[in-house]
């Protein structure tokens, strides 16, 4: 039987030397996987009371709004820099590879509002800690992280330690 | 009771002077409007034999992946130039505002597969026009394409007449 892992390519040197790439194409591209990785990232925020996903471009989406539709929530996306038309709030922070400013829509998420944050990869921790930041100066309190794939090499919880952190598939120095 | 369209924010002068753009994220960012917006694009699918949703980053997944996820189909993404880790084929075209490159993995889609293409909008066509030439290059063949959004006074179904097109929610010069 396949599981969730199998399904994700690891592609060498992409887009620097030196980085093993997780892809999730591969995952997306089979029926099957794509059930699997959905249900997986789902299963873990059963019984979680929240009201919105909130989930960053490009590959943040692929997991956060069926998830969202699944659940019967609301959705927020987080996009670079330009991208959303409507007034934002903004942060900016190191990447594995470059720096990148991230943005929200300022009415998108009010006081008090329960947020899942939904990413594909975990990895220094950067991307999750801008939009945590970007949560809660919109007085949103973020009740958890879930991601698809960890990187624990990379120490990305010791960013976020503060926070409830789940992940479907761990890549520990492979 | 609200509409579909009533959900969608209109933005004048994004990202250029004289656009109107269409806001999907008040969409999503209502639990109700979302499950509107993937129904309606869903329901235009009922009943249609494909394999494979394809759709372009980043608005064409929020809508993409959920239908390909609710019908057991799998999905494969189009992504900006760069972005593809894997072997890509692209396709080059003029859009609303400025020129864009447009690639696909090389391997996502095999002969006499059966492609139901899905993004947020229709406007000029260059997108979906691009898009199909992706689709047609590795074999596979476009049962429908199916939009959110369409701008009929830019004639976007000019560009594609010879395929089955399904949109949402018109906007006729308003």
């Amino acid at each position: 039987m396949k599981e969730l892992k199998d399904y994700i390519r690891t592609i060498p040197n992409f887009p620097k030397e030196g980085i093993m790439f997780r892809d999730v194409t591969t995952v997306f591209q089979d029926a099957e996987g794509l059930q699997l990785a959905i249900n997986s990232i789902q299963e873990s925020l059963s019984n979680l009371d929240f009201d919105v996903i909130v989930a960053p471009e490009s590959r943040g989406f692929l997991f956060g709004i069926p998830i969202a539709y699944n659940m019967k929530k609301s959705f927020v996306p987080v996009r670079k820099k330009g991208k959303l038309p409507y007034e934002t709030i903004e942060e900016s922070y190191d990447l594995e590879y470059g720096t990148e400013t991230l943005e929200i829509h300022k009415d998108s998420i009010s006081k008090g509002t329960k947020v899942v944050i939904i990413d594909d990869l975990i990895a220094t921790g950067g991307t999750i800690e801008a939009i945590i930041k970007l949560v809660e100066r919109l007085g949103g309190e973020v009740i958890k992280i879930s991601c698809l794939i960890e990187l624990p090499t990379l120490k990305g919880r010791e960013k976020i330690k503060d926070y409830e952190i789940s992940s479907s598939v761990i890549f520990d120095g492979e």
